[in-house]
């Protein structure tokens, strides 16, 4: 038995793979703000995320002025065009029918970059692998997405964007490489399936184990 | 407030937050076996990652023959011993007393990919920035490792690795990317600090919210 190491009880253990199979993209806000605090408490959450090294690379940027929210709308509608124009004939329709974001109604924006050149971690665990930098920063996405999605606070992940065109258009550093732009906000509401899945746009597949 | 839309108490909440801070990247293992099937079940959750499109690119592969895992010890060696040498002077003695993987304790070895080539999500979200196909296999080993945390067993991600070979060493197909390597075990012992703070390579920093 493991009960002397595992200071997590079964209940803990079910709600958390409720709280996996619940979490969702959330492309549908409600418009009411999120209480003052928030974001800076996920964040410190985020931060205990895995991170090669101890490198914490993560850079958080609240995207606040209409200008630039106005910009990342933008570059948003002009990916997402491109992406409906590239899609196969029979499947055009499908994807003009999906709501791919929630830029316009969620409360807060959230960009979120890798720092590669941070000398934190003293480049350990990166030399053969530098792209761990950018993982490490997606599981701080991912570690915030569930503390937000603990707190009944949706979070929608935007990747439908030219990375240099966001890094320019929120004037950040040079050195810093753009992950995701997170929409956060409460959910219009819940569903224990993706809305890709209930769209019919994919389904889930099953999983195996290859062994080796 | 919220609590018509938030399942998760309180309670549930606070005990995910001593979940992500007890973490720990775990080097240090107990040599007994996970009961059997528990790989197959963390599979299973970490199949709730999200991931772009819908298009679930994880590919999990248990690593279980001898001689293929004198391979990966012999790829880390190689690589640890070149990142040895490239450390700058002051660092070295630092960097050798480390231990950076539970390779040779660990009983469970799990080689994580992605499979780019997949058509599962019809390309969906991934027309800008192709490397969130990447980025979902991370949030799938991100999700694996909190599940198996919050059953006392214990995770750690070895990235002293050349992908090339890691591929070649378990005979993969040549689609697949490498991602990481995982090793799983009941750990030696838990900690609320991670080993290389204990250790005095590198100390968490405080984290900043920049407003744009």
């Amino acid at each position: 038995m493991i009960d002397d190491v595992a200071p997590f009880d079964p209940a803990f253990q079910a709600a958390l793979a409720r709280l996996l199979a619940w979490r969702r993209d959330v492309r549908h806000f409600r418009p009411e703000p999120l209480p003052a605090g928030t974001l800076e408490r996920l964040i410190e959450l985020a931060a205990l995320a895995p991170s090669v090294g101890l490198s914490q690379p993560w850079r958080f940027v609240s995207v606040e002025t209409p200008a630039r929210r106005a910009a990342i709308r933008a570059e948003f509608a002009r990916c997402n065009a491109e992406a409906l124009a590239a899609q196969a004939g029979e499947r055009q329709a499908g994807y003009a029918r999906l709501k791919l974001e929630g830029l316009d109604q969620a409360p807060d924006h959230l960009a979120v970059f890798a720092d590669p050149a941070t000398s934190q971690g003293h480049g350990l665990g990166r030399r053969t692998m530098p792209e761990t930098m950018a993982y490490s920063v997606v599981m701080a996405v991912h570690t915030l997405w569930l503390a937000a999605r603990a707190e009944g606070i949706g979070l929608g992940w935007v990747s439908i964007l030219e990375p240099a065109r966001v890094a320019a258009a929120l004037d950040v550093p040079a050195t810093w490489q753009f992950i995701g732009y997170l929409c956060l906000g409460y959910p219009m509401e819940d569903h224990e399936v993706p809305e890709l899945e209930r769209l019919g746009w994919e389904r889930r597949a099953p999983q195996t184990l290859l062994r080796k």
